[in-house]
């Protein structure tokens, strides 16, 4: 079932709207490509609303966030509620400074949110306005853990209650959460967390994912953390002697390239709660 | 004879100053250094003109325009026109919105291009005032084919003369048109397509072959094209099992950097029409 | 003994805040995850000093400076110095416009600098403020070589001594100068020179190896140079026929990844003078 989405995916060619760092913006393009999207990075607030306009759905990330991009995301972001677009919010690094913590707090105060990606110590931010993260990663003591599952869980759905976005928290395992139910996704390689930018890249592939399932985002989100979870088992086993992080990041987004709905289907390790 | 243009890269080493996107600055300076060439990007308008000053050409890309980048492209243009150095303009995503639209014609209005590449959705923009691409890509119906080939060989004709630029369009097939004759270029691969900024990186290059070739605009823009288009064809037929479009990014800069005078003689497919 | 620099990063796992440009970030962070170390890059004034107050090192990186990132750069820097922490300056490209000299000679005049790394015409340019760069590379008259080693040793020495940091000049021979002592480095590729940003991320490394042997800035800085080098020796030796300057790119970040802390002991190629 979860083939469907990728299928999507690759039929409609979305077109995803990227406001997001300079740092990791080029894995996101290339990765959008990968699954058969299309993306547009455009982040002046003299454009931002109009090229939303044109596209089929919108990530908000906040890396290397600037003051002048800031009117940007919201203009861009109250034009794709207009217009009833799918909207991503990726809070990297909320919580490490006021500046973005406030940033977070006005976009979701202003924009309705369709889903929420983040690690554990940035949604713990959003959701109880604490925690700050080890740079962008997230706090050893926020992971989460068979033991932490509960209240992680139940930050989560409150989370995703108050806001209205379905709340996707990812790490070593990852959660999904739509404010009543929540899934478990057990995809991904440790691995993962040694090339920088994977969660970006998880974002703007959720863009492309909730834009071609409209009014699906709890599955869309489970089927895109599925997608990146199992690229990067798939490219951790053909890592060649000798190859490191910056071979694995040309292999997780081969990987993608490459993966059908079939495979997807068959490699997909989630659970309903 | 196109071998000529390339020898000339390897052998002068121009500087390139790119003033251009976040998404796709590193591949544009790599290829750069992969050609022969150096490349050197600063684009704050308290700069932009002095560092053009000490560079061989000027490569202006409207990639992620910011308002405050606006002024050091003119600033940077109108000093390569006091130098008589090349300057290119690659109007990523005009038409796509209102503020691109202006970017381009304030430059166009200014700056003396020497060429402009882009698109065939972005050349019709600039040509028609019209037709928005889909995001950066061309639009389907603006596709150059055997069919639209004469009106779109009028459209570029009627640009490079008001203009006084060669123009230069690509997608599966490439056309370059000085406004007098023109010329097809049929190197290249579909999968090409599938790595963000190749067309960002065709127009860094070149500005390296204007720079190492004055005076002979259209032939050293046919020679960019053919080796863009060789590297690419060569890296699709070295692509092993299982790469994707992040192998084949690098395997396109890995045939530039391999590519000798000779390959690219023998293996460019163009004609004068 | 250059095995415990590296050891320490890998066992402490530093947080380097970068404060650097767009064309090589991605790189710099990736790189500092293969050796061990976590990135994190904010560059807006607004933030900067309070994402400086949660790592370990600050890395200040002059290229595409803009206008708005000069104060985040200075902030950053006093925030660095109130806390101690190692904060190193990559002059990248000063000398090359009167902006980046003037930039340099702010931070300088306001921020306690740990180490200096550029280039040997940038560092000239810092020490007599003359010697433009071809762009953002040495000039060919300013390369250490047997011969001008003599004059380049003291020129380094007096910027060390004239701004109380160890001054890192890099190119096919390096030299660390603390002020009294200096170091000669000789290990690295020629091909290095043809992958935009090597320097950069040196730099980057250099600031987790600072922060893993805090006290020790002169031999922390030979350990990450030759770390690089070492690296740059062995992609170089790992290449395949066809594989050029972007597979070497990658090359270089796989061997700084799987580098062990003995492999750096017995290649390292260094003296005391």
């Amino acid at each position: 079932m979860l083939a469907d989405f990728l299928t999507r995916v690759r039929q409609q060619q979305p077109l995803v709207h990227c406001i997001t760092n300079y740092v990791t913006a080029n894995d996101c393009a290339n990765l959008l490509l990968a699954c058969g999207a299309s993306p547009i990075l455009a982040d002046d607030p003299e454009e931002a609303a109009e090229i939303t306009a044109r596209a089929n759905a919108l990530v908000l990330n906040l890396g290397t966030l600037h003051s002048q991009t800031l009117p940007a995301m919201l203009a861009a972001g109250r034009q794709a509620n207009a217009l009833g677009l799918p909207v991503l919010l990726d809070p990297v690094g909320v919580g490490g400074s006021a500046f973005r913590t406030r940033a977070a707090a006005q976009l979701l105060a202003q924009v309705q949110f369709t889903a929420i990606r983040g690690n554990s110590s940035e949604i713990k931010a959003l959701a109880q306005g604490s925690s700050p993260a080890h740079g962008v990663d997230a706090a050893p003591q926020d992971q989460l853990t068979s033991r932490t599952l509960p209240q992680t869980e139940a930050l989560a759905q409150s989370l995703a209650r108050r806001t209205g976005a379905v709340v996707a928290l990812t790490g070593a395992v990852d959660l999904v959460a739509d404010g009543q139910h929540s899934w478990l996704i057990r995809n991904g390689h440790p691995m993962m967390a040694r090339v920088t930018g994977t969660g970006c890249q998880l974002s703007a592939l959720s863009g492309a994912f909730l834009a071609a399932s409209p009014g699906q985002a709890p599955l869309a989100l489970v089927a895109a953390l599925c997608t990146m979870g199992l690229a990067g088992e798939l490219a951790a086993r053909r890592l060649l002697p000798g190859q490191g992080n910056a071979s694995y990041r040309t292999g997780i987004l081969d990987a993608v390239y490459h993966l059908t709905p079939e495979e997807l289907e068959a490699g997909a390790s989630y659970e309903m709660r």
